[in-house]
């Protein structure tokens, strides 16, 4: 886990704002915040509360040390002395560089300015500056704590560096920063984003569909695909074996097909704004903007989840990101055992995706940690990835599990190991599941383990220091009470 | 689970038609396949082999009784007596109206027909019919195994009623069928599809963004939001408290910046084409076109599962589905047991997710399938998705497993389920699994089921239906010889 040691600034502090205090605070980053109105501290602390909610469930824990928040009257107090800041004030251009070189005027020379502009150009934003190098756009997607892309960009006078040095910083925040290399109004994302809409609005503006329509026909056909690989990987799968190639050649004369009327705007006539804001309310079904903001973020974090699982898309950013952050499940790994009691190899916490409609933790997940609890075990033994390389393996020939107690999420527990015989072939160990926090003992694995030569595929003694280091840990646990409950059979019915 | 007793016939078996073949045999339909190209039937075999294995994946089981498929030499013989016909042609309208006129002529006059063209006007694609009151376009999205949405639009000779019989049939089948009002070209998916992708290729001809980056700027962002709530449900959202009227007059004005070219079309030059086509093999990253199709199955069923907890968006389609399915999942379920040996619950193959790096299936699989077998026990009982509802289930509170042998990738398994004990509360199993193919056994696992009153918490008797079939079956399987291991400790070492 990387040590972050810097302090943050946000200038802004509505919506977008509001989530990049969050991401830095679960961080552990300490931010000063200024926003000129007054309603901004209690907007803000709606957002974090929000936010913490959703990076809990996200995570399946709190953050060890969160940063701390102070909100500061002037933006002076705010920047100076920060090292990385954040702008997320209204979309205007004077108003952007207003503020933008106050931030620069009151900032270390060194500290890195980000703009959130969703499509201003940086090379204007940053014209006012004394200090205009190390400066960029930093775009992030609403919600900015669940949603991992920020497009950099940077200016004609933004100096390269500091683009790099963000992006590692973005990064260890668990977002994902994708460098547009050419200033463009509206970058890559909110292009494809305005031509989206703009097709809807037409289709709204003219009749053919309902606000709830167009959801509905991106959310249930082409929406989970774009969540997934975007578009053009999309495409070329579309285009089977012969790939991108026959994907262009087949639907490309399509496209010059008179399906679009996406470079004219509808006109935002009231009639037309009364229109879409009626059948907005009638979608919304009376879900508040809260209640809607909570389902959209379950929903996020649902699909960012199960994209974790398969290791993919915005999953595997969120991987990297806690693998990051954990530095390592196992305390004892390497160094001198002490087996003066069970070892305790297994400590972690119930994660989102390991609960069952109850909210608490799923039978095949008691087996899965205490096939974790058994790796581990092997591992202090001294089966390394070079031991199981040279074709030595612990493999599980036999498990007697009890389920005790039920966990909830976000729950913490460890599991502990007892090793109750080993012989040149052979290990029989015991494994108790306990709720941390409780000491209540949730589920208990006795298992017998056979030592394999894995290239022959038989049973076969393991290494001599593999067996001495079995042997020193059956000694030592030999001194502590057996468990009551090995040794014995499932009980019978009559 | 609704009966469905009618036969379907496809005209077309590429990517799309083998899709809409796949739907129906998953849920009981006989298919009749027509295609003129003498390698349909090969590759329409390969696209059933990939469904297969995802709607396996995604709904964790097989169906109990699929549908057959038959390949027709000509048209006529697949049309001919079928009630629902899906045509899949290549996207040209002379074609499509020839083939439709076919369809026409050689179907029952009563047959639904409907036409997965993307964007041809349904107008056009029945003028030469004679019976054309029961054609419309039924449009779906690739993978249409996986992807819910169905646009149906009809046209100017189309019946209402046509339409309304067809969304019954595509609901029935898992899917969500959105109706387009407005005849025009493109409906409504496309046209926003068209819209992004036209962005997506200019960013690209300019060399503002590679295909890779611009797909990372659409999964990594907004993509994730599009597949919860597609684009005005996200922006209300946006709009904060005072909801979808403050976002337009805030962002409105933007649409109106020389943001895009998009009523241009980029000329599809050799060159610019071998752009694409080269970009995209560096995306692909040597992932062979079945390896990307099974990333993207993969992908779209944990983001479908994870809606499906949620209940929301396509989430909430497939939790519909499903209910209107549960009571079909067990063979046994609602007959006569016949106990008079252990029940064969389980039968599968070893899925590719499921090896080790050995190619053989991981540990925790043999649990996980032992765990299923439970399930399906429970099921013959009578616990059905009514009765969990109602607050009565089974837990898993003791198991003991051995592993015995293993199984390789592709290799059939079944599972064997003998019931050694039960009282009002409790029900003792031991259940064997087998190479289907060698006879061997492969692992046995002895476990412990307490009943339980969900709302409470608390172990509570069964109900007396379930009682009753437990003490059934418990009693022909006494009959049969008990399981040598069961009842035996886990042997210990010195």
């Amino acid at each position: 886990m990387m040590t972050q040691s810097y302090t943050a600034a946000c200038v802004g502090a509505g919506v977008i704002g509001g989530g990049w205090v969050a991401r830095f605070l679960w961080n552990g980053i300490d931010v000063r915040v200024h926003d000129p109105d007054p309603e901004s501290e209690r907007r803000c602390r709606e957002v974090l509360a929000n936010a913490e909610r959703a990076l809990e469930r996200l995570h399946g824990h709190r953050p060890e040390q969160p940063g701390s928040v102070t909100f500061c009257a002037d933006l002076e107090s705010a920047v100076a002395g920060a090292d990385v800041i954040q702008e997320s004030a209204p979309e205007q251009v004077a108003l952007k560089r207003r503020i933008l070189a106050d931030i620069d005027r009151h900032a270390p020379a060194d500290a890195l300015i980000g703009s959130s502009t969703s499509g201003l150009l940086p090379s204007e934003l940053q014209a006012d500056m004394q200090h205009p190098e190390r400066f960029f756009v930093a775009h992030p997607f609403n919600p900015v704590y669940l949603l991992p892309l920020v497009e950099l960009c940077g200016g004609a006078k933004t100096d390269d560096t500091a683009i790099e040095r963000a992006a590692g910083i973005y990064r260890d925040l668990g977002m994902r920063p994708l460098w547009v290399r050419r200033e463009i109004d509206g970058f890559i994302a909110d292009r494809l984003l305005e031509a989206l809409w703009r097709e809807a609005l037409w289709l709204v503006h003219d009749g053919v569909a309902t606000v709830e329509e167009v959801d509905d026909a991106v959310r249930f056909g082409a929406g989970l695909r774009w969540a997934l690989m975007g578009t053009f990987q999309t495409y070329r799968i579309a285009g089977g074996e012969q790939g991108m190639r026959h994907f262009m050649a087949q639907f490309g004369p399509a496209l010059a097909w008179p399906w679009t009327k996406l470079m004219d705007v509808p006109e935002l006539t009231d009639e037309f704004v009364d229109r879409i804001a009626e059948q907005s309310d009638d979608q919304a079904r009376g879900r508040s903007i809260r209640e809607l903001e909570r389902e959209r973020d379950d929903g996020l974090i649902a699909i960012l989840q199960a994209l974790r699982q398969e290791n993919l898309a915005a999953g595997n950013v969120l991987g990297e990101y806690e693998a990051s952050r954990v530095p390592s499940v196992t305390a004892t790994g390497g160094h001198d055992l002490d087996a003066s009691e069970p070892l305790r190899l297994i400590e972690d916490r119930v994660q989102m995706a390991e609960i069952d409609y109850n909210q608490h933790m799923t039978e095949s997940r008691y087996t899965e940690h205490f096939g974790r609890a058994a790796t581990e075990l092997f591992h202090v033994l001294g089966v390394d990835q070079a031991y199981i390389d040279a074709g030595g393996s612990f493999y599980t020939v036999e498990s007697h599990t009890r389920f005790l107690r039920e966990i909830g999420l976000g729950e913490t527990y460890h599991v502990t190991t007892q090793v109750l015989g080993s012989d040149a072939k052979r290990m029989h160990a015991f494994h108790r599941m306990y709720n941390t926090a409780t000491g209540d003992l949730l589920a208990t694995s006795e298992q017998m383990y056979l030592h394999v030569d894995t290239g022959a595929g038989r049973a076969a003694p393991a290494t001599a220091d593999v067996q001495a280091r079995m042997e020193q840990v059956k000694r030592a646990h030999a001194a502590i009470e057996a468990p009551e409950a090995a040794g014995r059979p499932i009980m019978s019915l009559g």
